[in-house]
């Protein structure tokens, strides 16, 4: 095993001679590459085979010069084996074809194992690991038990998540059910992923923002917990994610992880002081900031950098994913600006 | 003129026997009365006509027994003379025919007089002040520049402000001339409604929390500012809402207003530490609250109000509008909790 880059060493709070970077989805629309095999290929086609998915995992690696890799998937894949049905429509992002109604629907789904049922997941890592450059680890990730259960209850994407609140506060021992199972799923399925080769995992809890602290700490909370728990059995750094978080951001943390991800609506060095210095920290650019000019997008990289300050265990990021609007010039530029520091 | 009740002294941070409440939408859709207009006037007619403004706003005051009516109106209508063509499709949001995509279409944007191009929004104001319960006063609002520019880029609404936030970097001088258009139109606009009858005002910058901190105070809070201070020259309080500003809520508040607005995101004494004791405050129930049981929107009411502590200078409401299918009743118990206290 080659010695840790500076991701892997910036995920233990360890000096690692520069700020690393990468990018949600850095795989993705973006690119043209990408669009030029989603031409052929669907977004679950991609995901379901192991080689295209490391085709279009390794597509950024070389032509941003981005420290870490992460795998192409989707937090939604294990919805196929719990039977919910997931479809992705043209522009409209992802459909659940049987969403969760009632208690009746949490109790009757079925028994997943990742190692069998996402194997797929798996061997794509185990392609993307074989090809890897020396020193560039791959990120393993999964959705977080409440972003997850907003997909499933409310079948789709969702502005509001009025159905998901609702279901929670009106069925409060179905709600648990739920995210205990899916507590379980995850946790397991982010172990198997650093089994197979990915040397970090991402919870991603991207829409828990919505709640209120108490809802976030009642109802969700010891779920996140139990998951990053049986992700970090299997020894690799958890890096726990979620936009908008600033009203909630110590009781996110309390739920665990060695790097908390946070979105740009703080500011990196009041979200890290209240975060904590034992853990780590990934963020926060604007991913519409670079839509703008070149100008905006050093000025802001730069203020971001100098707000961590050069303390170990800075990962830079943005603080949700790439536009995909968003030009590679752009990406290319704050790699450089942030290798360049 | 009738003594103050409750809501205008919690406005001026007076002791005010009781927490006043009243809720944003509280004229809408979760009434039967509404819906029942509604299937004979689109949302565009009734706003119009002043006569059926003033039916819808006055609709929900003895049914919940708050303590503050709200102008049936909708914050999109100044771009009617503003030449942006509006309308709203059924179940899909306001729709902006001719949005604006460049400095040009800025330079292009016609004068506007409230007095004139809006007189039928006053004229409503008048038909509600004089059937208005005595002590029951009336709040005019208005969208503040950020939001209703958001919707003027996007043509509509948006879930990530890209076009919105491009506009801003690429764009700065066409950004702040539009917003400095709108700016003063507001301010204008929202003084005319308090000399109508508005005995408070609401300045509603509903999207603004898509913002990170450096872009709200750079491209945003001087023209909120303008606006406010515009308003608050007819003499009567202003009370500045947003959603989402825990991230940079001091930064929002210096913007002015005599009472903030918050969300549910960010617990009530923490909001209002955060914001300063010369400061009346807002809010801050999550509107999906009100779908649940009634144990949950009684625990959750009970909480807030204690950490208001009684103080002087809150007014109960949730952190955004009712939601349309909340049940009566749910805002019924809320009004008794308050008032019970």
């Amino acid at each position: 095993m080659p010695a840790d880059g500076r991701f892997l060493k910036a995920c233990r709070r360890e000096q690692a001679g520069g700020t690393p970077v990468w990018f949600m989805r850095q795989a993705g629309r973006y690119m043209p590459e990408y669009r030029a095999l989603r031409r052929r290929h669907s977004i679950l086609d991609l995901c379901h085979h192991p080689d295209l998915a490391a085709e279009v995992t390794l597509q950024p690696i070389h032509r941003l010069g981005v420290d870490a890799a992460i795998l192409f998937a989707d937090i939604l894949l294990p919805f196929e084996p719990l039977g919910l049905g997931l479809s992705f429509a043209e522009g409209e992002g992802p459909q659940i074809a049987r969403p969760i109604r009632s208690a009746a629907d949490v109790a009757a789904l079925p028994p997943v194992d990742p190692l069998e049922d996402l194997a797929y997941v798996l061997e794509a890592i185990r392609h993307v690991v074989a090809a890897l450059p020396a020193g560039i680890p791959l990120i393993g990730f999964a959705g977080a038990p409440f972003t997850l259960a907003s997909y499933a209850i409310e079948g789709g994407a969702s502005r509001g998540f009025a159905a998901t609140k609702r279901f929670m506060h009106t069925e409060p021992r179905a709600w648990h059910a739920l995210l205990e199972r899916l507590a379980e799923l995850v946790g397991r399925y982010l172990a198997a992923q650093a089994e197979a080769g990915a040397r970090a995992l991402q919870l991603f809890d991207s829409w828990v923002g919505c709640l209120a602290p108490e809802d976030y700490r009642e109802y969700v909370q010891p779920h996140s917990r139990r998951a990053i728990e049986l992700a970090r059995a299997a020894g690799v750094p958890v890096i726990h994610f979620a936009t908008d978080t600033a009203g909630f951001l110590e009781d996110f943390a309390a739920a665990g992880g060695d790097v908390i991800g946070v979105d740009w609506r703080i500011p990196l060095d009041v979200a890290w002081q209240r975060i904590g210095s034992a853990r780590a920290i990934q963020g926060n650019l604007d991913p519409a900031v670079l839509l703008g000019p070149l100008s905006t997008i050093e000025t802001r990289t730069r203020d971001i950098l100098a707000r961590a300050g050069g303390r170990a265990g800075h990962i830079f990021n943005l603080g949700h994913g790439v536009l995909p609007e968003t030009p590679v010039e752009a990406l290319q530029a704050v790699v450089e600006l942030v290798h360049g520091q």
